[in-house]
């Protein structure tokens, strides 16, 4: 099979194994991402890799380079739920393609290039972001390992890294299994969860960092049920009203922020009245909600969030109510490696594929070998219909033109 | 008994007899409205007063006066699930101690007094507003009888009619039993369902105006679920935002009117991003809500519509969502009689019991006689805690003192 054969293989075949119809489930350390990290290896063997799997299952798949420092190509290999079948698998499969690339060709590149398969990067199964890369680098906090209840069984973390067949214990303890130090790069194709590079007709997007975050997950704002005729303006203490009136005042600010050139997104996803209590008749004493603000820059998440709290306060003056935001969660931005960056810019200009400049909206696995200190690099590839539902959409064309670029670089640029 | 131990007596039984702890629980045409209605005419019988019930069920219990004019004390006796014991029942106590006083004192009134007991006021039952008063006057569009059904039993209004004793079809073709053109004038003394006068120490709220209304119940707006760290503001459709805005707007409108003098409230008392696919990683892609606007002026609700529907239409091109407002409920606003405002506020100055004139801004049966020609007025008595509710709470001081103003105002003034 030529390249672009086998590719399409082996997305058809994961697809078959972990098809959830509609689109496809790989649960953190569950069947559909079981399954695939094993085909997967079966797989990688083909082409003379030595594998290596750490505590909590990610694998390493080494092809011999003249130097042991390491170009590592990795991305995650679970889904969402009923997700799509080219998030997180794209990358691992467009190194696997260039080892069989190498292999084929009988050539020793100069570094030994690695394909690694990460494991619990979705944060919807168990409620915490990049279980697996964390594990990697040994900055996985042992607490969460009992804490983190699996969404679909209610099961532990512990639990499941164990029933999998790997070691939670030595998880429990830091122990890392790869040989970090020997970790030249580390690159993460993926496919673009937004629409940009789709809207631009672009094939390739060179991240230049990985947005940060911070969020309130269950945020509640209580006021009080009163009638809606009878209750005039001044005697009100409406939740719904409280609630709207800071998404409008943080639209209005996201707005500004923009204009002056920082970086940031902010989203209430969540926003609902008590089905057991609301009525068209009454305003309302109760909503839940929660809250995504994001941005490359900690000092625009740190004044955000500190400008929203001063709004929350005028609010609740205003209205008579009282919000309640709950346990916070957040990440750190992390910075890709510029020299990389340009190095890729550069090929992908040479080669005529047009390439795009852009921060990453999402988080992903590269933030946290960059944050380790592991010069990253992310690769977007254009992608439909968004991610994390079964119409993502990512045409091989474009995966192709990606891995030329790949390809190129690291054979004759690195 | 004198008047307070009796009237204590009276809301003390119905409160047992439709206890649904907590609170009470008067479904219209369903167990605790019947027994309300039964075992207040079996008392009504012990003053002498001659009893017509209607097609619907409604009753009308008169005390022969000297002139077979009417004035009829009415209100309705269905309360909202778990709601409060007064709301509605106070009305039609008040009026049952008026009989009381006059049988007791042996009083031939100039006018005959009728006591009514309303049925369907609630429209949390059936969604549609004063179907007992409106079958009392002929007003009851048929096709709703078979189209309306029950929240809790999904069974049909015609099914529970005539599952209560009367006559579903009667009712079909309009009859009316009541002798409508000797009512003289109607009055319905109601608990105040706000807290105006609660907060300002006024025991009688005599009422201008009912607020008439249009109502969207089974709003929604439409955007599209986005990835809320991959996709930059120009890309979204953000639903949640879109209604945020709207929300926004119509306060600020809504305080614009009253600056203005305008009698109006604007109130949103649901809204609910879907719990099947909503997520904080995402824009949300459907929003469904209610919009309740009530004022004293036809004109008002009308401007105000108006002025929604531009709203929306620029929030819509703003934010490249849809609404669908869905189908619309409303009710006319209703005068009160101008002539009996002044008699009993010139009443109640005379007896040193403080008044406040007021609108409504809850509906009330008293509306559909209002607009049917009957001369109306409503009379509030202060309450605690608002209605509908378990903790709604009306002192019996403050039920003695509208009743001395009812009672002298009846014996002495009209």
């Amino acid at each position: 099979m030529n390249n672009r054969q086998y590719t399409k293989y082996l997305f058809e075949k994961i697809q078959s194994l972990s098809n959830a119809n509609p689109g496809v489930t790989r649960e953190t350390y569950g069947k559909g991402e079981n399954s695939t990290h094993h085909f997967l290896l079966k797989e990688l063997k083909k082409f003379n890799s030595s594998i290596e799997i750490d505590y909590g299952g990610n694998f390493l798949a080494s092809y011999k380079g003249k130097s042991k420092k390491k170009i590592v190509i990795g991305s995650h290999l679970d889904s969402q739920k009923h997700g799509g079948n080219f998030d997180g698998l794209a990358g691992v499969i467009m190194g696997i393609i260039l080892i069989k690339t190498l292999f084929e060709n009988k050539i020793i590149p100069k570094y030994t290039i690695a394909v690694m398969g990460i494991r619990g990067e979705e944060s919807c199964w168990f409620p915490y972001s990049y279980i697996g890369s964390k594990i990697a680098v040994g900055e996985f906090n042992k607490k969460l390992l009992h804490s983190l209840k699996r969404s679909d069984t209610n099961k532990s973390l512990y639990y499941h890294i164990n029933k999998s067949g790997f070691d939670a214990k030595k998880v429990s303890v830091n122990k890392v299994k790869f040989d970090l130090k020997n970790f030249k790069y580390f690159i993460e194709p993926h496919i673009e969860q937004g629409p940009v590079l789709e809207k631009k007709r672009i094939p390739l997007g060179i991240v230049t960092s990985i947005r940060g975050s911070f969020r309130f997950r269950d945020a509640v704002c209580k006021g009080e049920y009163l009638h809606s005729g009878a209750t005039p303006m001044d005697y009100r203490r409406d939740s719904v009203v409280a609630v709207s009136s800071l998404i409008n005042e943080m639209n209005i600010y996201w707005d500004k922020q923009l204009k002056r050139g920082n970086d940031l997104t902010i989203t209430f996803g969540q926003f609902f009245t008590d089905p057991e209590e609301h009525s068209f008749a009454k305003s309302s004493g109760h909503v839940s909600f929660c809250i995504d603000v994001r941005s490359s820059s900690i000092k625009t998440l740190n004044l955000t969030k500190k400008y929203m709290i001063k709004q929350i306060q005028k609010i609740e003056s205003k209205t008579k109510t009282k919000f309640f935001l709950g346990k916070e969660t957040n990440s750190k931005p992390a910075l890709m490696n510029n020299k990389l960056i340009k190095i890729f810019e550069d090929y992908s200009k040479s080669k005529k594929i047009k390439s795009l400049i852009m921060p990453s909206g999402a988080g992903h696995d590269s933030s946290v070998f960059a944050n380790y200190g592991i010069p990253s690099l992310m690769l977007f590839v254009r992608n439909k219909n968004g991610s994390h539902n079964p119409r993502e959409y990512m045409d091989i064309k474009h995966f192709m033109q990606v891995f030329e670029v790949l390809n190129g670089v690291i054979t004759n640029k690195l």
